[in-house]
């Protein structure tokens, strides 16, 4: 058994509506932040799950994601590895 | 002026509680999936921000996260590029 560390991502569909985006947009726009055409809001989701082969740690969380992390009518999940080179950022 | 499309990972700094996370690994558990040591909650936040270069656009970014979108006390964020090879996902 081997623990991966994977990341899930779950975003609303494109062309719903996303009132936590709308809203964080507005907000934005009053702080003096022009220029933004596009501001939508999900979850991201650390996860550690012991399995015996990368494959199968993957096929776990994609039915978590199916079963109680991913709204199926409303969002859509992608599930990548946990390591993205970031452009910025760090404690805020 | 070109539109840099970024994304945002805020996500509650390590060591500090992260309640839905609990939560959420505890609703795991108990609909059978067991080997899980970690599931922590985040945000992911998607904007398309119009910049004269990419360095301003992620320098504008990283100041909307100091004065809004992440919590200075208690999380952490990073802002990559939104192009990321999924392991696995799509329509949930």
């Amino acid at each position: 058994m081997t623990t991966y560390h994977l990341e899930i991502r779950v975003r609303p569909r494109p062309g719903l509506l996303d009132p936590e985006g709308t809203a964080v947009h507005h907000a934005l726009d009053s702080l003096g932040f022009p220029g933004l055409s596009e501001v939508r809001i999900g979850k991201i989701i650390d996860i550690a799950v012991d399995a015996e082969s990368e494959s199968e740690a993957v096929d776990l969380v994609e039915a978590m994601c199916r079963k109680l992390l991913a709204n199926p009518i409303t969002e859509d999940f992608t599930i990548v590895h946990r390591t993205d080179p970031a452009l910025a950022g760090g404690a805020s």
